[in-house]
């Protein structure tokens, strides 16, 4: 049975030419997206109750990359990989040496890097809000080190999560917490090169369990305001509580030209790392419709860094991370297919109804023609993921490289 | 610019082929369902901020199964109109002669009947949990009234919803209001005729807001384990605590033969009321899921009542029930696109990713071309909104019928 | 039996001053705190599925000021009553000739003024972020307006709290609305008086299911910045998600020298608008701990304004606004009972344990008999509800006015 | 400075006659409830993040009950120990000679014991809901054997805890699982002696991210019903989505007498395992109003099996307990003041504001004077925790023991 896709897609491009779209631009937006994928995606992980190792499991930051780059092989947008300085490069710089040319051997480059403040014992009690000065030292050290081997590996955008909090009312004081914070942002922002920016992300929760410092993008964006122009906000899908509209706090942070990037992922209840879009597709294509139309009108908003967060434990890695790139093509695809004349008249005219059909026409429109005609296009198979299978690159690895307890990522 | 649709149609087709399915039966299928319009659906509604009227909104019984007529006539799915004895025939049996017979000539029938022990100042602190008898015997006889005229309008589900809960706690006695509660429920399970089923609505909060005597499906459940096996639980999609597995209790209620059936709409937050499908169509898709794959393996749960209830306040309310049914259609088809044979062998093998690729590939699939075909060989136009639209029925009742104030509905 | 608070309250100044605090200046600043009633909070109030009204709910704003006033005559902390120009002032300035002083007759002052944008009938599609330029002239005029009645009666508080907001995704565009909402504000701004203050609410759903266009605190936050130095973010406890700490969200705008003031209710779902304190009563005793401490080392915030907000539909209207002021004054007296210089050095110390039972111990101090000793030195009756109750004012008024059609209030 | 908590009391006693209570009957049941601590509850502990060990956290079974015997010791109510099959007897029944023996030497006793059907390889991918019929059969067969151990060590409650569910839609399907599922308790079930009850625990989600198999407590109680009598609810206080009323359900279960028990904890986001009361103590106090309610007239509900289940990780673990065991008694010590007389005429009477004041005043009694008399009489220090504090037990283990890994223990 033959894939009739490019049929499909014929009448497909019918369809969006009508709707007054421009079906080559739309094509080459599709080429142009970059996706970054994580190193600490290809290692084991797990949850507080175990983890699960996988046969293959990557556990060097040579094997993650060598990983990574199946991902963008197969897919053509996953060139760059953010790494997390702590699992990677354990001996610090030493690790660094000669990392950017291999990367460039295999095809990719380093992305962000992430500081890590939060598993060495030090930092039991926090990092940066520690009332210890001596522990919030050690923490901005690292961070200012990982500049530096930010430098060497050539990654331009420095990373940051806290996992500051408390378990219990009255465990800290939150004004004294905010203080020691700011101060030590504000360092580390400091020693950031001129061409280097600082995304900082928030949460709500977890594994403070009574209040994170940094809880919501609100109090992100302040302290990056306290910083200077080259702070800017990272949105991690899964850290909103239940109801929060997350296309509007893009939308307004594209607005505030504060909007850094994304760590892409998915949860259904807390913080649950599942692939992007496997719960909600549709607010992934709502986010990347407010995405796609600030591209069509761009302000002072940084360039934005699309970043996949996610540590599968039960999905065969590699398979979840080219699933997740297609997932992200496929919101981003059925945004660029709304038909934005027909919106902003129907919005201006109240004709709620209208309006609310041109978001889901789009929405329902199957892009996997469109997507496989991409792909066509760039050289690359039109299924990455029969594709990536087909190659059997994970079950040569799993023999390989075996068994073996994993060198860092969470829960692991 | 002509609609290919026919010849995405031929397309979809031979792909749903491949997939193993027998496009005829899904197209029968789609042909088959039902879904029943609510009475309350077409008339003015508000939210506690004000009610704001629609010329043209229905007041009577008989506008009202005039506009639901057009739901029918322009999709051919929803023939039978859910009822409100108090808003609808405020003069009792009185208002319900010849009904039947109107609803006939207009090409519908009534559905559900629903009473109403909530709006009455009697009502204030309760209906059939009320600490007074009489109050308690007052909402009883309303429903034993109600009966009867279900019986001479030719309804036989009787809808049970009750706003009874408290505010503070303290203010009740859960265990003493629940042995009312049974009680009462017992009678009028009791006058119901043999052909006649309860179907017993749960909801979390509103309008009491600590608790509600009915909170979950558990609560409904055991109400009708105990009262007999003619009463089932109700699902309202709207009355779900955030983060709750709607599909899952949709799937436990059939397994045990207590899914009595659905009021659509859908929400983002509380109990919005919004259009089904409109803020999580995958969780739609996952519903109907459950349903579609228990048609295929029919146990003794009784058939399941597919209604609406919706009160829309911004949107024209005949274009939003259409909209509405295109939104239940698309789901089901969608749900009927799955290949099932490939599900099932991954799901044996915990191969995730592709059983979640069975999920998201009929998910993702364009049914609309689908849903234009079945309407054609219904004799139906296949864009029925358009259709309705150009109609000129809308902008005709705004000018005969006017802008008055409603007799009833929620808000109103 | 006679009550023996003051042989209680011995024994609770003794336990005090072991704790290192100074009883009479916890006594002065319970006498200090002012805590401002609602208008709206005398009149019927309802749910969407309803109004009830109470024989005696007041209906013109002069009766709304003799109920507030004999809030004050009880508690001698209520001196203040916010007003709402629609719902008080139906015909504008000429209701507010003589008000200030017929209000200083009964004791007390006009608190904040409220502007109503939300519903007439052209708001029904939005106001200050609406499509149209002459419904947004509409909303700024009206507001610019309520700045003159303001000065009129002496308010010296716009209390701003717009219902804009969507229900359908691509029913409005975000930053279009976000553009017409700053243009509308900082013009609002402009023409208030310097000594006036602007508190601008959030809330992030209802009337709006989809959006609000002030979702959150630091969407307000940042509208604030951008009018100027004397708007200031307003915190009504009921506009949160689940799961929001709302203490740390007070101490971050205190920090931040923006928290202007508060709306006190509680709720377990979404805006139920009940009792403050009476749904999670250690929340709110966590929320005065902040507002304690901040009090202790002042920064520039400007002064709070303690505002209730709540519209009883069930419990009889005034006893139910006594009971909130004394849940008020319990949660304030409770977090002046914290020991805080053990506290501060758990926290120094990590000792999670005896942080938290500073907190504890403190909250589960039972402050009634201080409280009691506190009225009495104020020359009230220890009991306030009792001693309202035994007035026979309610009772009175049931008679006197009856049972009417209220002329404002949410649900009414 | 003396504590002059006997005088305290005398007053207190006076104001609890006042409200028509038997002090002498409070304080007897105060001292007949009995609280169960969890063996996993006095080793290391973590989140997915990290564990972090504490000096002194008990390894083996025998210093688990040494640990949990010192909080009988200061407590006096916590006289019995949860044991957990794989972490406290890794050589199964040979771990279990004696053990009784030693246990009592130490003034305890063994309490629920609980399987562990999570942790091994093989559950992966679900234990009783595997599709794989091997690894079914190991979990019963696991189950079965514990049924054995718990003749041994003289347990008469078998505790069950699933972590069975999925991350995906479309990964299991719902209903072949619920049926792999009932088959498997009705085997565990019926190998129970006939005087050992199973108790079965829910949970919304964690580990499973998109559902678990007993999701609520309707679905653990249709399970519970088609095992047998002996089978019943248990409620793991931190398993409920935001905005539950579990107090209701706590009721619902009562009347149905089907509640077999408590795991205590506290949650403000997620399944927290905070110190029970720690966030929401009035909940805590209003489930306690239901279970002394429930004393004074009691049904054919089971025993309620108090257990505590806390894994804390920064505080203190023996420290944690005693402050856990204060909290629940302090729950039920307010419980147990509220004037039920006073109360049930305001509920009849639909006055909703006294009803509040009847529970708000028992609540905001402070009850730690009558405490103290309680252990004063029952020959303990009136102050546990101080008391052990003052012991050096802890600062003793943390020497002798050392810093070590831990042998069991959720995220250890």
């Amino acid at each position: 049975m033959a894939d009739n896709y490019r049929a499909e897609y014929a009448l497909l491009a019918e369809r969006l030419t009508d709707r007054g779209l421009d079906v080559n631009k739309i094509k080459q937006r599709l080429k142009d997206q970059k996706i970054e994928t994580p190193s600490w995606g290809f290692s084991n992980a797990g949850t507080r109750f175990g983890t699960y190792r996988q046969p293959g499991a990557a556990v060097s930051i040579e094997e993650k990359l060598a990983d990574a780059a199946q991902v963008h092989k197969f897919t053509g947008v996953a060139p760059t990989v953010a790494v997390h300085v702590l699992w990677d490069f354990p001996n610090g710089a030493a690790d660094c040496t000669n990392l950017s040319a291999y990367a460039k051997s295999l095809g990719v480059k380093i992305g962000a890097i992430n500081p890590n403040v939060f598993q060495a014992r030090e930092y039991m009690s926090g990092s940066i809000t520690n009332e210890n000065p001596a522990v919030r030292k050690q923490a901005v050290d690292h961070m200012v080190d990982s500049i530096e081997l930010g430098k060497i590996i050539g990654s331009d955008v420095l990373s940051l999560w806290f996992a500051d909090g408390t378990d219990y009312p009255g465990e800290g004081d939150f004004r004294r917490r905010k203080a020691y914070m700011l101060e030590s942002l504000q360092t580390v922002y400091n020693a950031m090169p001129a061409d280097m920016r600082m995304v900082l992300e928030y949460k709500p929760f977890e594994p403070g369990f009574y209040h994170t410092d940094i809880a919501d993008w609100g109090m992100s964006f302040v302290m990056c305001q306290k910083c200077g122009p080259n702070a800017h906000v990272l949105v991690d899908l899964g850290h909103h509580l239940q109801g929060t509209n997350v296309e509007h706090i893009v939308a307004f942070l594209l607005d505030e030209e504060r909007l850094g990037g994304f760590h892409f992922n998915n949860h259904k209840y807390a913080d649950d790392d599942l692939t992007v879009g496997s719960i909600n597709p549709y607010e992934l294509f709502l986010i990347y419709n407010e995405l796609a139309k600030a591209e069509d009108a761009p302000n002072g908003n940084p360039p934005v860094a699309y970043m996949v967060d996610q540590c599968h434990i039960m999905k065969s890695k590699i398979d979840a991370m080219i699933q997740t790139i297609e997932h992200i093509q496929g919101a981003y695809a059925k945004a660029l297919c709304i038909n934005r004349g027909k919106l902003l008249q129907a919005q201006k005219d109240y004709d709620i109804v209208t309006a609310e059909v041109c978001m889901t026409e789009a929405f329902n429109t199957d892009v996997s023609p469109l997507l496989k005609v991409v792909r066509e296009e760039m050289g690359l198979d039109p299924n990455p993921l029969d594709a990536f299978r087909a190659s059997g690159y994970w079950e040569r690895m799993g023999k390989e490289r075996g068994d073996r307890a994993g060198s860092g990522g969470v829960g692991a």
